[in-house]
């Protein structure tokens, strides 16, 4: 808008209302002096692990060792899935294109959306959709019952966090769960969230008369409730830990060269399924 | 390409091509089995800390548990530096026009290029210059001098990684070099890059007449030089830092609502400085 | 997945999966040939209008001149509504990054989500609603109010295609309706979802007691409306017309030229509304 | 940074440097008027041809209308070449990941980066360079000669505009090629960078021993020189005109259906080439 509207409001008005558009509570920076969260940024360089700033940055504080561990072994888990996921083939080709690491990443992290990176928060959410029905105890059979099938209502057939395209039994889910078992068994988790899941997939199997075994996005989604994570940041978590493989595989694609690399090598065709050839016989007249 | 084109090799040897066409020493799957560089990944779960995973997979190996803390205290040092950042404005504005974290997250992380995201980049390909021309010994003054002088002769007259427009001195440059110096008093790194960056930095002093302090993107940039990274990792890893604020900031933008936030407070105006008020009182013609 | 695990299949039938993965009934190219939806790229090169081939890409037949006119002044009219839009800021402060006009286009048009470029996809939806409710003919005041009232319960009390932050009557909606006023009296459309446009914003002044004139999303779904797209395809065809605002803004900031520009001028602050200063006196405990 | 430290400026002076934080020549706004380039937007909506819409956008004035047809027939040629082309598989691949159509034309353009989406724009410069070294006249063989040899000297030895690795002959090339020859004829272009294009084009068939033809990115580099583009806005012409393609491709993808398509049917293999199978036996120690 240009400056000549303006004249209605002073100065110092359209300034408190420009010092109130951006607000936040995460950091404040001052010449010399930058805190976070309230702590002074050089106290928290080299004494709290990079999981523990996570949690800081998006919790506001600090979390326990033991809920920091699970966090970590979490992110740990999902780095990479290679390059039959979409994320990692656009980060490489985008590389191919002349993208720095920067852009291959950010198209590739674009991608990470409701069905590539949004199935942990879908099953977080399912899981909060249960317990907020049931309060602090376990769900029964019915509950968790009347839960999947409300989910399946609202989003369909597929419940996100059990079965796996490639996995029959999802490895990383396996040893989260050990992990989750642990830190149940020491106290610094209810673990409620994990026998819901178990109750989900226990469902599953028997509707299907077959084992859905949860994967990783369940057990991430067991471990991120568990630690009062809101489900939105169940997607936000996951793409810190897969940017670390889109990363690695953009910088291997940077080192092995190639100009221009599309999803399928020249030799493999696609189909082509339009209209057989014609010409522009005649000008198109209106069809209305 | 449509399919009839392609009956001149055999299925096996475009199959072969295919197979040929992305390959990979990040990861190797199979059904029930996943393995990180050779690594079973149950193994790493709960075992690598984030940073130490994240070296792995850009790397091939694992670090030392110094240099993976050296590595984890500069990821810790960079994640946020608040609204006034564009990709941090980016992400908060695109939430606003009801992105979801992922999609927020790439615009943002999209903008950390050469610019706003490479310094640390820029200043280890400086050092490299440096030190590919002294070996292993530590460059003279006048070495420095024509390091830096051939890096103004091919980018232009700014140094990345010295001088902050917003601090005189950057708490988070000072803290991560005192980790460095201790390091290299316990023998972890060699400290030459270390050396190189204090003697830059002399140097832009006596050029300019007062000081130009070594800012967060230099000290990083010494880490990364000493730790071994090629100087365009120096960016990727910076990505995986501020991707922590970049998050922050969406989920914080999420929670305080607003529709189609722009930059400026609507009161803010931007001035108009293209022609006055005109009409199309005939067609155009022909300019040639 | 490695190779080893494939042997199942042969290379014929694996092949085959291969040929189905990608089908497209858009284009079809052998060498020194490219058709598109079946003819030659060189009978349309200089005979096509662009928004022709616009729709002829889209929809896989050719408009007729009238529908296509429509369809132009409709793309004339979206291209830019300044650097108070967020896309446009974003492309504008990417470009102060360092990022190339691809990268600042990517992280502008990414933005133009549901709520800063979905608006004639959200306006097309009701109609669509509505219209699917009563057939050809046109919709009665209370079937437009049911429609409504639907739209609201499903999406929140902001009907888009209605009012605007800046503009009391949106000059680009009214020139629009005009030209479907002509259209409609030549025949070449409808005009139902003129009428039915029309109908939703005097129900929406009756109950707001003042006017909240159709805006140019209103107006852009009316036509796209009448011209038989699909709703999603609304908001493609924005993306297309507000692409050319993206990228003069963007190509007008790398000629000002500006490094790493935020949103607001450094002079004017952002608010903290973070905890006081604090310091990590002890190491966090377990808070379970 | 925090308001406290911004006492030493007046609310004058700050609101001031706001105002001079944004400005631009393309569009002014105030409520109820637009106006672009000085044109009210009313008086173009309607009026204008989208080409020529896009022309006044990026350069300020109205174009003849034969120099809108060459835009426009350039605009035509290139917006699309297939799922093989990356962008076109990323904007494909990221529908199925659930991204809508804004977030999978971002991911999609942000790789039409300087190999893939630049070929047009480094043409230019060549044809620039040359251009600028002999001034209004045609360069003789030996200046073309010059040119080209700088080109490689400074880029690498890939001249773009030339050869395909597809298209024996390139179709759009030949058609857009005869288009320029009527404009020469009929005095609206000179014909110099015509010129210069065949007579790279003749160079490099010399150099190799056999043709090398003049692509679509050669002949478009020719048509937007003699109409006076910027190089850097071939690339985004280039990026408005494939866009359609992205469109369309995402579109068609969005009503096929599927969930997370990787780049190559799950039976197409990639190839592991990384460590064998470890362990983690020992606790890695520091390797300085």
């Amino acid at each position: 808008m240009s400056e000549r509207t303006q004249t209605a409001k002073s100065a110092e008005q359209r300034l408190d209302e420009a010092g109130r558009w951006w607000s936040t509570s995460i950091i404040d920076i001052e010449p010399g002096r930058i805190s976070v969260r309230g702590y002074p940024i050089q106290e928290l360089i080299g004494a709290l692990t990079f999981p523990q700033m996570i949690w800081l940055m998006v919790r506001g504080d600090l979390p326990s060792p033991e809920h920091a561990r699970l966090l970590e072994a979490t992110l740990v888990a999902a780095v990479d899935h290679g390059p039959h996921a979409p994320s990692i083939a656009i980060s490489r080709m985008a590389i191919t294109c002349g993208l720095p690491l920067n852009g291959a990443m950010a198209s590739a992290i674009n991608a990470l959306d409701d069905i590539h990176g949004g199935a942990g928060q879908g099953c977080m959410e399912l899981f909060r959709t249960i317990s907020t029905s049931v309060g602090d105890r376990d769900a029964t059979p019915d509950e968790i019952e009347a839960g999947v099938d409300a989910y399946i209502a609202a989003h369909g057939k597929i419940i996100p966090g059990f079965g796996h395209r490639w996995h029959g039994v999802d490895p990383r889910a396996q040893r989260l769960m050990k992990l989750v078992d642990a830190a149940r068994s020491a106290g610094t988790i209810s673990g409620r969230f994990a026998r819901m899941g178990i109750a989900v997939e226990s469902l599953l199997q028997r509707r299907k008369g077959s084992p859905i075994p949860m994967n990783i996005d369940g057990a991430t989604a067991v471990i991120y409730s568990e630690l009062g994570f809101e489900p939105a940041l169940g997607r936000g978590l996951f793409i810190l830990s897969r940017s670390v493989g889109i990363l690695a595989h953009a910088w291997e694609q940077s080192q092995q060269g190639g100009r221009i690399k599309g999803p399928m090598a020249p030799s493999i065709p696609y189909r082509y399924t339009g209209p057989a050839p014609r010409t522009l016989v005649e000008p198109p007249s209106s069809e209305t």
